[in-house]
């Protein structure tokens, strides 16, 4: 295991905590309790300008975080395990209308998602709806704990 | 008691932490400073369409969270309590505007709310304003405490 | 002082942390990093349509709140002290566009605020955006600390 | 160095926090994880009302705060050191298409940020959509650590 966060070609900084996870921030249970995929407006082949909405996760460190993703419902079990990975020092802006295994995510149906890391990272909330042709859009940084 | 979150059928995730409330996270106070019921605006009767604030709950734990919530204004004393159940592994959005006991929500006046829990959850705010026919959309993570 | 919270006409629910604030949560310190006051827009008349920014502030204890407000800007030096008043148990969405004194806060200027309280409370920051007409509007929880 | 934090012209309050900031509030790991400048839209040459993303960072403190800035994508090494200084007693509502040196933030691209100040600030994240003419608005507070 390296302790050394190598500068990459673009110069990027050193993060100098080596602690259990070399450059890591953040934490490892992130919980966005709302969550609806709207209808996808009048754009439905336009992923940039169809309704979506997304978890957008930052993996600071030098390993891969294995994220482990649980969606609760009004009046059904929960549905899951959904598994993804982030690779070390890369973002990943997660949709959920791309989680298709084991199901995929209904539309204009509540649900809220529990993100499980094996790392440290951060998870941001981000929705836009285009279901009347004009946007809107809302963000918020999910619940953070540590496990 | 069972300490066990058991695998439904659809796969989802075992929770191993098992503490006092197996599966639970989050905290069991929860404030929202802003509250503004708009004006429904032109689709009444779309709810999904129609402007609305919504408290979303998410219990991850095994065991019912039972809430009260009380509604602060700016000129008179609290209203409430409210009670409300978010049953184990289910999440609640629920709608300022569906709050009738003792007295609704009343519309175009600025309020703010305390969301007290017997379990952890996790409280996210939304609004969404139609009163001009397009949307517009807010959310952020409530402030959370615990007791 | 009393130490009791009590109940009233509305059956607002009791709470029961004694501490050195009865019935109140939050923090001291709070900060909005984002500060904006947009052209009011088509509808200058109309309080509720018109572009505004509020810091939406929310007093659940039984003793006043009495913040003091301090605005930050790019190329000078602060603007301050504003001074307010939460009433115990009252909610207060405070537009900046009425703050006057010592000076009104500039339009299309970049500015950042500090509250500071001398009770616990929580804060939460939100604009509306009318420039163009429709409705933009944006949320999220001010940054909290004890003193 | 001084351990005052001077009244102003315009009646500043005094801040009484020593510590070793004085003044200061805050932290000093900042994380955005959602990031993407949308195309500026119909009104490119009005910098208020075409599309941008904002970290706007406020430092209460009295001493300068350097920020250090990495840009994390999806599928590249990160970008940066990105060199930014915010004065005392100032906020920098910093755009990201300001940045441009190691590299420009390229648009309709996902990314991510990390914020690293040698002194305490408060960092929130705002965007404003365009790109259909009408105006979109999220924001949120930042992810904050200390290191």
């Amino acid at each position: 295991m390296q302790d050394v966060y190598p500068n990459d070609q673009h110069g990027a900084v050193n993060h100098p905590e080596p602690r259990n996870h070399p450059g890591a921030h953040g934490k490892t249970v992130w919980i966005i309790a709302e969550g609806y995929l709207p209808a996808p407006g009048p754009r439905p082949d336009n992923p940039a300008l169809s309704s979506h909405e997304a978890a957008c996760v930052l993996n600071t460190g030098d390993r891969t975080a294995n994220l482990t993703i649980t969606l609760f419902f009004t009046d059904r079990e929960p549905s899951g395990p959904y598994q993804v990975s982030v690779p070390p020092r890369r973002t990943l802006h997660l949709r959920f209308d791309d989680l298709k295994d084991p199901e995929p995510v209904p539309r204009e149906t509540d649900f809220a998602s529990l993100i499980e890391s094996d790392k440290p990272v951060v998870v941001q909330h981000t929705r836009l709806d285009a279901r009347l042709g004009s946007l809107a859009l809302m963000t918020t940084m999910a619940y953070g704990e540590n496990r």
